[in-house]
């Protein structure tokens, strides 16, 4: 937590509750009730993102959310008062923009993977932070929207992360109608991976997590990162480059393992280099 | 209509028909019985597309077709008489092709949201029509095609459109066999977004258009064409892009009016600033 | 099959099994029981591939497999072997990815369309090879997964494939997790075309290779290699090169022959010009 969002906001208490437990990462959104993302909010959460980056020992996180809501997006009351500014609010917008589209970079480009945990209404920027993680579990009471057509403000950072997950008919529905779309849907559009009871919302996601566990750290971090960087790159160039990933990763420590374990029909013990 | 036009074909009536009620602009194919893409069929409905992307009164536009087809593509015929020219059709092709190229990006990029109204066949560029639009309703027993390859003319430029509307193999069969695929598959590959029972089309649309009627056209616009533009950048110049057009559109008259309303737990009233 | 190949493994039969009749050319990985894409398969099969390029006879490609797998991807105990090597195998896996890398992109770029025909678990450069195909018809009972991370190495050339294929959250479940997907999931998610029943696949394969079949070769041809080149491009730029792409068609024999039929109520008589 920074000053500077000291400043912005009375802030007093954590608005992003870390636990962490063997290797898994549990962040969760303690700004109820819409948890917004605030400016000082998202700074506690990129925080904590950035550290987990640098931290061996975290393996993959789990990003949920306290209360009812997952997220309502942005902070509006807070983006209002700054109407008052000498500037009408341009540069605290602006900062609040930019600062949202680096959390969400950070989790797209973050080595372990990140599992949205959904229970409840994720909207705008709450929605955006769910097609930004590289999976989403969700209870069949959830639901999904971008509506600030309704509010005069389009959702137009957000759609940038839910146009990479769903086809461009129904991003462009959700989008220009600001309707809520079910749980079902969202599976369906690509949105989220999977739908559980709200009772195994927890156990499903840590079954994830798990599997996740039982893997190379090193390995994880190598193909999410080209993951990402191959699908903005035509076919020549994705195959190029992917070549030399693959030839790097077989060099690795952890590969030369993993393939002598499965040959030899063994378990693989993971050094993550 | 212009003069051009006329002197391709024997053009004697409005091949598209316009209405206008309340913001709600709704453009008909009349053409029957193919709604043939004729070259006078296609500057009238470029015509009318252009008037409206400079007229502020239009809100939202309704994309439909008279008679049992929503639309059977080119005009073959017209396109078969020009073989006979000195130079066997090519600069005249060229027209057709070049034209029917802007009338679906003019559709893209339109101010106003445009939706589809389909019952009946949608084939080659008619379907092209129907993946150009930002949404696209139909009937159940409507039905969707790309059978240029039937007919040795590959359907080139409707894949533009199709190929980014669904999945890449789902397309590749539509385009290699020149199948016809039904309203639920169309549905579940993403072409169209909602299917109605026939005698319930014209009021599902409606209410997508009433839902567009009541946001801000401003926001509308801006929404639209970021949507666009941020789908072919890399994700990195997407949020850049975006970061500024959520920051014009939050010092824009209708978001402060809208954020204001809602904080207020009003109604916004829009002024399209 | 090249004489480099055969210093790499002990070949002595044919690893790829191929029929031609009437115009299907019927190509079967014969590998069993895993078809593992060892240098000499991939070499023959990339052989066969090269020349069906060049065979105007040859009219579309069916890939099939031998035994109860489609293909479990790369060779492990011959990469393996190598890591013996002066340079720990670094040379013989880039050997490796590349050539695998230039297989999958010649099924792309061959001018016929290319069938996947699947019974059995197609994994890693498995499910890349149905991934990488025009088409993909499977049995109700095919599995597909991309395990890499499981062995320490991420399928990050096989992710290219299926990246282009399906949504972003499913392509990354397969890929973090190693989890198999059934049929109706690769349906689903779009992977494969359609599942069919063990008893009619290739009955099923072979209806689409006659809908193929009764096509100009030249305008497939065309139309192949215009969708995955336009599928790179911005909107603007896939418009201007596919209006060109019409053109051409348009004054090509078999348009002018398939049109004319097509009007004339006759069937067209193609001579792939």
């Amino acid at each position: 937590m920074s000053e500077a969002s000291n400043a912005e906001t009375a802030y007093t208490g954590p608005l992003v509750l870390r636990e962490f437990d063997g290797g898994v990462l549990r962040l969760t959104l303690n700004n109820a009730p819409a948890n917004a993302l605030s400016i000082a909010l998202m700074e506690e959460l990129k925080g904590h993102l950035d550290a987990a980056g640098q931290d061996r020992d975290v393996r993959v996180v789990i990003l949920a959310a306290a209360g009812k809501l997952f997220s309502a997006g942005h902070d509006l009351k807070e983006l209002t008062l700054h109407r008052a500014d000498e500037d009408r609010g341009r540069s605290f917008f602006e900062k609040t923009m930019k600062l949202c589209s680096e959390l969400m970079q950070t989790i797209v480009h973050l080595p372990q993977p990140v599992i949205a945990e959904i229970d409840g209404l994720a909207t705008a920027a709450g929605c955006q932070l769910v097609a930004s993680c590289d999976l989403a579990i969700c209870t069949d009471t959830s639901t999904f929207c971008t509506p600030g057509v309704n509010i005069g403000l389009f959702c137009s950072t957000p759609m940038v992360a839910l146009s990479r997950n769903v086809h461009r008919k129904q991003a462009m529905e959700m989008l220009l109608t600001g309707e809520t779309i079910g749980a079902s849907d969202a599976r369906d559009y690509g949105l989220v991976n999977r739908i559980v009871p709200k009772q195994y919302l927890t156990q499903a996601v840590n079954l994830y997590a798990q599997s996740i566990l039982s893997k190379s750290s090193l390995t994880l971090k190598i193909g999410k990162e080209a993951f990402y960087r191959q699908s903005e790159m035509s076919l020549s160039d994705a195959y190029d480059y992917t070549v030399q990933v693959m030839v790097e990763n077989m060099l690795a420590r952890d590969a030369e393992e993993g393939i002598a374990a499965f040959i030899g029909k063994r378990k693989p013990e993971w050094t993550g280099e």
